[in-house]
């Protein structure tokens, strides 16, 4: 195996049989140098969860020039941390996580597995992505993704990206894109989050459901117009999250109690 | 009950039995009227994860005049929702989460089921503070940070906190304080994560593990320093995300592909 080609570490939330990270590896082959690590089952909503009490484990299933496969029982963030410390043989120079079957934009990126393991392979200091198309339909069509998803991950090699930041890449589900569009983070929060699933005699059992209410609707600069708008919405992700405007106020009235 | 006493809800991520949580419902009873919803058992490193495969389920375990427990299947995160959206009564005026056994300054933030609870607390728009001891310890002694959980949550309560800002407060394990410094996040990451658990046959079976590197050692501003030092540290944190520095940057490089 040649060892100049980029080396890129991909895993998703969806697990290793989903349709989505098939297409990412088919698209962003030709790349460099391939090491999936991924769940053996969905893992969706796993946010930044780590496997802290029982031991993780990995399996190779398949294996060809520049492309292995793993399968892990742990969470996304476990499959990026044990592709990045156990098993490659070099550091990754990137990691991409996708493509999401359903949409990771505005405030999904603090519940999405997907995003956690691109938070996960920011802060271990490598440039990472994630692609996310906003259909749940496990049979999707990544088609329409395939040169967006390759001239920006190349676009990524070459160029990097800032210390601490991630991308957060999602395509709508239409059927052609008006262009890409950098975008800030859609503000916004669930309502109605739970549906019953009453068991004999307990009405106590709930799905996780609910909707979504856009508090930036009007805001042309979010993720989420860009969405509703045809766009591919593109937004970077800081992962700095100290509020700094707010430690000279918040330590005054500290010293006051 | 009356209704114009604040609602606090509480939650942690070591579960409603730790000792962490007794303690923090114990100092903070006198400000207001409780309700405790806690995953039924723990759940360290969590973060801000989701039950989405099955139904959660929510049962009373102890109730008195301005007190009630609740313990829950799911996540912290879950635990969050499920309080605000189907049994509180009244709209909660406060999250508070903790007090947690171990450590959750710096980058721990994106993998604490702590971190992950109040992080949910806020983007619902309601004041969330997180408290944790640098101490893992099941049985370690909370009674020192009586006085700053209860002076620190009585000041939230009365002059709230920055939409879309919540605390992380960490207290070393010392005997006694220098004081509370707010602090930024310390910039590190985990190296060394995984120790082998081999099983017969098969070498891909490990515990997580590692230890941090901080790589914001001589920062005195960051909450690593803070702790080191003795200090109680306060992160102020914020969920607005978006590097929005380098929006028109990469717009212009998106223009080009």
């Amino acid at each position: 195996m040649g060892t100049d080609r980029p080396l890129i570490v991909i895993t998703n939330d969806d697990g290793v049989m989903s349709k989505g990270i098939d297409a990412l590896i088919k698209y962003i082959r030709p790349l460099g140098e391939i090491l999936v690590m991924a769940p053996d089952s969905p893992r969706s909503g796993a946010s930044g969860s780590l496997t802290v009490q029982i031991p993780i484990h990995y399996q190779l299933l398949h294996k060809e020039i520049d492309l292995a496969v793993y399968k892990c029982s742990g969470t996304p963030v476990d499959c990026v941390k044990l592709a990045v410390d156990e098993v490659c043989t070099r550091r990754p120079d990137l990691i991409v996580a996708g493509i999401n079957h359903g949409d990771n934009s505005s405030t999904n990126v603090f519940n999405s597995g997907t995003m956690g393991a691109v938070i996960e392979g920011c802060l271990e200091g490598i440039h990472s992505i994630a692609f996310s198309l906003c259909s749940h339909d496990p049979n999707a069509d990544f088609e329409l993704l395939s040169s967006y998803v390759c001239s920006i991950t190349s676009w990524v090699i070459k160029e990097g990206l800032p210390k601490l930041t991630c991308l957060n890449i999602n395509f709508p589900n239409v059927p052609n894109y008006k262009g890409l569009k950098v975008c800030k983070m859609a503000r916004g929060k669930w309502k109605h989050e739970f549906d019953p699933c009453p068991r004999k005699g307990d009405q106590q059992y709930f799905w996780l459901g609910g909707e979504f209410v856009d508090e930036d609707s009007d805001d042309k600069l979010s993720d989420h117009y860009a969405l509703a708008n045809g766009y591919v919405a593109i937004t970077p992700t800081k992962l700095d999250i100290t509020d700094y405007a707010y430690i000279d106020k918040l330590q005054q009235e500290m010293d006051l109690l």
